[in-house]
């Protein structure tokens, strides 16, 4: 294992406090906690909270910030944050108008995000709704879920519902966004490496020199099938059917996020992501808006995802609505 | 070999289709010429034009846009641009204020850029100015180049003297301005894994499992020596030294740039970027403003380089100013 670490025990930490020094003006992070904040809160809102285990990074904390949300909970590697950290933040955040939660769906994250709203409930009164992000197609239970996992979705779900907290909307209306975008959102991935748990210090799975394996999880969790390696143009296809086959994308205008797993380069993103937009257009589909790189990764895992929200004119406006955070960042 | 690609003779013109389709609203892309243009050029300033070899994404394509970069010249895969399409560039974003071309100090890029240079001036009476971007303190000549190379720090280049352009000043000034930077920028780089170029189908040089290579070039070029696989702020030694060695950073603000060369996730890249701040204010250097990220890459390699520029009041106000391309996009 060569990473960029020191002792595989302190990643967390450690990278958090390198985030906390490249972003000053935006995040004000709790090393202890490993909670990330805004560094400019704006009152009266809803807050928005989301969490997980580290190694997807940018996600959460990267999408912390005006426009998108207020705080991120950060549990080891792959692991979920614990329920005292969670509720921390939730208190934290609640300036009165209340506290969504936004969970990926698997096992130990949903558990502790439930119990972190009872005790903020018990605790500080704070009103907390939750929404749970379930977006991947390529399998119905895994190994750390039952039902389907969230993985790349999640972006959409933060950046659409942090949008519309912003507007000054009650935790009722950025809940109901929220699940409607969860409702629109379908997501497949797939890997060409496996990712390494700094603790474990070897790769999670093995993949021959020419194999690769179709709907990965985002913690490298097995997925539809082993394949062999094939061209840009297939793999595409193998990314775009599935999600197809599931939702219809066709009729209204689509955001798509071709995303990174973490060590593929834009320079193959890139080509990828135009492989995906010619299948799309091919089949009727119309992509109204499109995001491409690594945001919702698997540490070093090589190997892309895609996901796409079939959205309308008010998520559209949501989308694009001013975002500042380290990994989003424009104006309308 | 894992790519995602198709034919290793077509990425470049397939990758720039993709990112054509990902930034419609940002960039107009010559699928021809692989020429990348600015889709909303202002007219009457001093246009900056960049280019070099392609798998160094995004660098210089996701450069390209309001307050960076009128034009970027893409080549094969670490292979110059060739002059008549350069020369069509120049011609092309030139409004009556003159070009400024950038150039990373490799010897075929060097005379490629100058050649089109002399053709732009006869063919159609472009001002052309050239700065020559020669940041990389780990050797003084290498494989493709007299001199040092360029590297990372033609983003510090490409970022001020763009926004100088964007004020309105002539083409002197611009020159000077980005000449400034280059005076006052050093970076150093190392490998933990090779980049496979996907026409050759191989790693471009052998790596063994503990071992990296200090000093690494952006095309993986040798470096100053090989190691053995150290501690993140071991590395961040390494990094460092070398850089504050060539030249005084104290005394000054310094803009700070932690690049991935394409496959280091950014949950490693702010853990290291932590180390490398932390070991800078202990020699006295000032970090004013940081980048961290992936954006002068080679290919699919893992690892990183450092670049620092000792700025001044006005590099400073530069660096600030609002800029809109794929790669950086920020407002004031």
């Amino acid at each position: 294992m060569k990473k960029l670490i020191n002792d595989p025990n302190d990643v967390v930490t450690e990278s958090l406090r390198g985030m906390a020094l490249a972003h000053p003006e935006l995040l004000d992070v709790d090393l202890e906690q490993h909670n990330i904040y805004r560094a400019t809160p704006k009152q009266g809102k809803v807050a928005l909270l989301s969490g997980g285990g580290s190694g997807h990074e940018p996600l959460h904390g990267g999408f912390v910030g005006a426009g998108m949300l207020d705080a991120a909970c950060c549990g080891e590697v792959f692991t979920s944050p614990v329920p005292d950290q969670i509720m921390e933040a939730t208190s934290k955040v609640d300036s009165g108008a209340g506290v969504l939660h936004i969970v990926k769906n698997y096992t130990g994250d949903v558990m502790n995000f439930e119990m972190a709203a009872e005790l903020a409930a018990d605790m500080s009164g704070t009103e907390v709704a939750t929404v749970v992000v379930n977006d991947d197609v390529a399998v119905q239970d895994s190994l750390y879920t039952a039902g389907r996992r969230g993985v790349g979705g999640t972006l959409f779900v933060e950046k659409i519902a942090g949008a519309k907290a912003e507007s000054g909307a009650d935790l009722e209306t950025v809940k109901n966004t929220a699940q409607k975008v969860i409702d629109n959102t379908r997501s497949f991935g797939m890997a060409l490496t496996s990712c390494t748990v700094p603790a474990a210090g070897r790769p999670t799975f093995d993949l021959g020199d020419n194999e690769i394996e179709l709907g990965i999880g985002i913690h490298g969790e097995p997925g539809r099938e082993r394949s062999e390696m094939k061209s840009a143009h297939e793999l595409a296809l193998e990314l775009v059917e599935p999600i197809l086959e599931d939702l219809d994308f066709t009729g209204s205008p689509v955001v798509a996020l071709l995303g990174g797993m973490g060590a593929t380069p834009l320079h193959e993103l890139y080509l990828m992501y135009g492989e995906v937009q010619q299948i799309l257009e091919e089949k009727g589909v119309r992509v109204a808006r499109s995001l491409v790189g690594n945001y919702v990764t698997s540490l070093d895992m090589a190997g892309c995802a895609l996901s796409l929200l079939r959205a309308d004119e008010e998520m559209l406006q949501l989308w694009d609505a001013p975002v500042h955070t380290p990994a989003l960042n424009w104006e309308e």
